[in-house]
């Protein structure tokens, strides 16, 4: 692109760098911004600066938190001994919405991932054994995506914790409620056959 | 969401009021930010405040610049005598990446838009009649999007500058090179046979 001015280049090039940006629309975002108030650009700049120079991770749960230890380990309302296992920050906040879970986490902070060069010792995996050992804990149960990663991290996590006297359990997989039979791809409509369950009425409850 | 930090919550609002962002695009651009290095973060902040904070509009054309006047405008190789009119600097680019106009440009912040309170005199209209009062100007192209606002500004501009001494054009309208006539509009198509050219063979050059 021929860009007229240097500002303009740096800005679009660094907008550039995020995920899923492209120059287009970088230079798009850009030009947004240069029509906003100077104070409300101000305000963008200062609050992405702020989050990065002053975030920290529960040293708990590793999630990500404005204290030392975040609000879920902290409360006296949550089963401490119930711990569920997520990728990131994105699956605390997707279990929390569901308002179905009282246990606390552990953000594992990435998948294994041999093709990406992540390895066991990339995610926090000793501070999660660290955890179990403190007697404390009946269940941990797995939330990890259903991707290849997702189950060779479980697949090495099942063989790290098997000694531990706990539960170990994952989320249900199965076809989503609302998904049509039709368009149910055969892999999980064919688990989701072998691996039925007993059917409890919802209207029984 | 449900989120665990504020700093997290405020970050995510901010890129959320970008163009074309929801909250989940917003949040994984946040979360992408950090785990970037702190120094990379700082970067990135600091070039948008010092965008917003020193860019520059050119004197003469109005375009975004890093000096008082453009290097367009300031280029001895250009032809002043010829100004195309732009919606946005984005159009000044696009053109400029052709490499096939060789004059100056005159953008005009904006187009005529009575649905958003766009009105003639939110753009630069006054100070484009003013170029044309120096006698410099012998024709003024206007390369304006093919669309409602578009047309209402032409309309709007040609009537201030018809009684000016110069040659007034716009870019031509038609079928895209590359184009097949099937897939054309009908209006376009229509158009551009009303509207033919005499044949002139690229190979006779």
């Amino acid at each position: 692109m021929n860009f007229s001015s240097r500002l303009l280049q740096n800005a679009v090039a660094e907008f550039a760098k995020l995920p899923g940006i492209g120059q287009k629309t970088a230079l798009r975002l850009v030009l947004h911004l240069l029509k906003q108030e100077k104070q409300d650009v101000e305000k963008f700049s200062s609050t992405v600066s702020k989050l990065r120079n002053e975030i920290q991770f529960c040293r708990v749960c590793l999630n990500i938190s404005d204290q030392p230890v975040c609000e879920i380990c902290t409360s006296h309302k949550r089963d401490h001994g119930l711990i569920c296992v997520v990728e990131d920050t994105r699956d605390v906040m997707a279990i929390e919405n569901t308002n179905q879970y009282n246990g606390v986490y552990h953000v594992l902070g990435g998948l294994i991932s041999p093709m990406d060069g992540i390895g066991p010792s990339d995610l926090e995996v000793d501070s999660l054994v660290e955890r179990l050992a403190s007697n404390e804990v009946q269940e941990v149960v797995f939330a990890l995506s259903a991707t290849m990663e997702g189950d060779t991290t479980l697949f090495y996590l099942h063989k790290r914790l098997k000694n531990f006297d706990i539960t170990i359990s994952t989320i249900a997989r199965g076809i989503a409620f609302g998904g049509e039979l039709e368009y149910v791809d055969e892999i999980t409509l064919g688990r989701s056959i072998a691996t039925r369950v007993p059917y409890v009425s919802s209207m029984s409850k």
